[in-house]
């Protein structure tokens, strides 16, 4: 049943899908602009193919709100500053309203001094790294973003959830459209994809994650009750490491398995941290100097002589990219799974749903 | 032979070796000081267990510095500078030179406005990154370290080398020995592995690297005519792109394949980049905070319960601060092939070597 429903997937208008999520936001007594922040990440993401990271996690969202976890209204300060550096305190409102904050503050800072470091601490499920980093692009800078998340992720070694899939971001400006975007969690594998090949039935290639007893599995239900593993095995378990000593240890939110879970943890809110680092180019370099390396060195990649079985040589966020310029053309793809769960918010909340008249 | 050679391996006092390898640079015109800060960093690598990056690299670096491609008395020049960031010219000095002077500099800018970041143009090998960031580790801050390298590394699609194996190190302070240091190169493999499985005549796993057709290959002569892997693939790929744009485009080094062999191109200085942020942990939060809850996460994670096969879950570092504790009370452990190396170099510039009397 699932699996022909998901078949049949609907195009919806990106602006109009974009005012349903900040209606929906703003019934919960969040300020439209604080709503429009969360709306246009949520739309970005689904444009980029990143669905797991678009309207879908609305609901949840919503949810939190609702029972006070999440701070609509949140009164976001500064607890540390100097010239270049800064920690937030997001006092548990949405993440993207505090990201969006976090990064604008980094900013301001590396234009005044050429670096800006902004460490957040209370805050909640923030969404797509990458997405902060265009902010930097915007303005011929360097955005390099990273947050903990829950608990789901062996380290090295271990064969229960400690880390979580930590995701990281670097952005860097081009001359020419695509920017460089590379945003990765440091899983081997998004869990959203083992999450899918539990409800289609399928099996996942070994290696992806363990079972509670700590054995590669392919069975997508044990796995879910395992862990998943880190990219790159020891490298990339540091690396994640790294991410939540950046974000929860030096910002002071929650680290490792304190974290609070966004689906599962209605006890607490989740004191999520991000770290968030800018560089203005112009303080190393002129900005034409470093665009144009950076050009030579895509074209040069690009031409590179190709592995077996590989059409295009690819750089990080290329294809994300194409898929936003087509969604962006075409309207933003959603299953018949999200457009209920949208329907459910809007019914909810007395939302009209814009697909509603011609499903 | 070289199987049996390579069987007997010889102990030598860290301080005794250090002193011969000072008075061989000294000889070749660098200041005592320098000779002193090279001389360091290659016995830690040593002490550490990471011998490709020990004393062997000596006879490479009396090569350099005798054809002039390695500048023994650099002027070392800050060409950009803010409050919190500055660009250095290292004018093709001794890499471990340049690289100490660059993370002093970021680590007193950290000191005054929190965050120290410099980038570094015309430098040579410099050595284990990791070494560096125990200068901030030492101060009670964070360091990362990354540096660009000659090209051996294909980027993710492609099968010829383009990237090097570009390392990133990061020094966690804690409250007991040993901090936690990831130092890594974002290959698979160190590539020095495959030249040992060459000279001993064994075969390599597959994954590690292809060959010229872009095949994997478990043939090590094959894999050194091609390319080796990154590590984690699009993911470590990317991670490896992201260093060389920062150590080499954005410090305004080379980049790519513009960046000269350590061994094999005699025409012009290596034009190495590098690019090392520092944080101060108390513009954060209150150091004995940050270390508590190092401590806390570190025996938690210690604490997990471990997957099959694994008598003990390890933190980044952890090996090699062992090995460095055993080697400082034992001595460095030198091959003959090294103790061949290190005789010829001393032989050559009327050097004595220490071990000479009593091997």
């Amino acid at each position: 049943m699932k699996n022909i429903e998901s078949q049949v997937i609907s195009r919806i208008d990106a602006d109009l899908l974009k005012g349903f999520c900040s209606n929906v936001l703003i019934r919960l007594g969040v300020p439209k602009e604080s709503a429009d922040i969360v709306s246009d990440h949520l739309i970005w993401a689904d444009l980029m193919g990143i669905s797991s990271h678009g309207v879908t996690r609305l609901g949840i969202y919503v949810k939190r709100l609702q029972t006070g976890l999440a701070n609509a209204r949140p009164d976001i300060r500064i607890v540390r500053e100097t010239a270049s550096m800064a920690v937030l305190d997001g006092d548990n409102g949405l993440g993207q309203v505090v990201g969006t904050k976090a990064i604008e503050l980094a900013i301001d800072k590396a234009s005044k001094v050429g670096v800006g470091v902004v460490g957040v601490r209370h805050t909640t499920h923030f969404g797509c790294a990458g997405y902060y980093t265009l902010k930097a692009i915007e303005k011929d800078m360097i955005g390099i973003v990273m947050s903990n998340a829950p608990s789901t992720m062996a380290p090295w070694g271990a064969r229960v959830p400690y880390l979580g899939t930590n995701p990281i971001a670097f952005g860097i400006p081009t001359r020419n459209f695509p920017p460089i975007l590379l945003d990765m969690a440091t899983s081997i594998v998004a869990r959203g994809k083992i999450i899918l090949a539990a409800k289609e039935g399928k099996s996942i290639p070994e290696g992806w994650a363990v079972d509670p007893e700590g054995e590669f599995t392919t069975d997508p239900e044990s796995a879910l009750k395992g862990a998943v593993l880190p990219f790159g095995g020891p490298k990339g378990s540091g690396i994640a490491l790294m991410i939540d000593i950046f974000s929860g240890i030096l910002s002071g939110a929650e680290f490792g398995s304190h974290i609070g879970s966004l689906y599962d943890d209605f006890s607490k809110p989740q004191n999520v941290g991000n770290f968030m680092i800018v560089f203005n180019i112009d303080s190393f370099c002129p900005v034409d100097q470093f665009k144009e390396r950076v050009e030579m060195m895509r074209q040069e990649i690009k031409s590179l002589p190709r592995a077996k079985g590989v059409e295009e040589i690819l750089l990080p966020g290329e294809i994300e990219f194409r898929k936003y310029l087509e969604n962006k053309r075409s309207g933003v793809l959603l299953s018949p799974e999200v457009i209920r769960e949208l329907k459910e918010v809007g019914d909810l909340l007395s939302v009209k749903f814009p697909l509603e008249g011609e499903g």
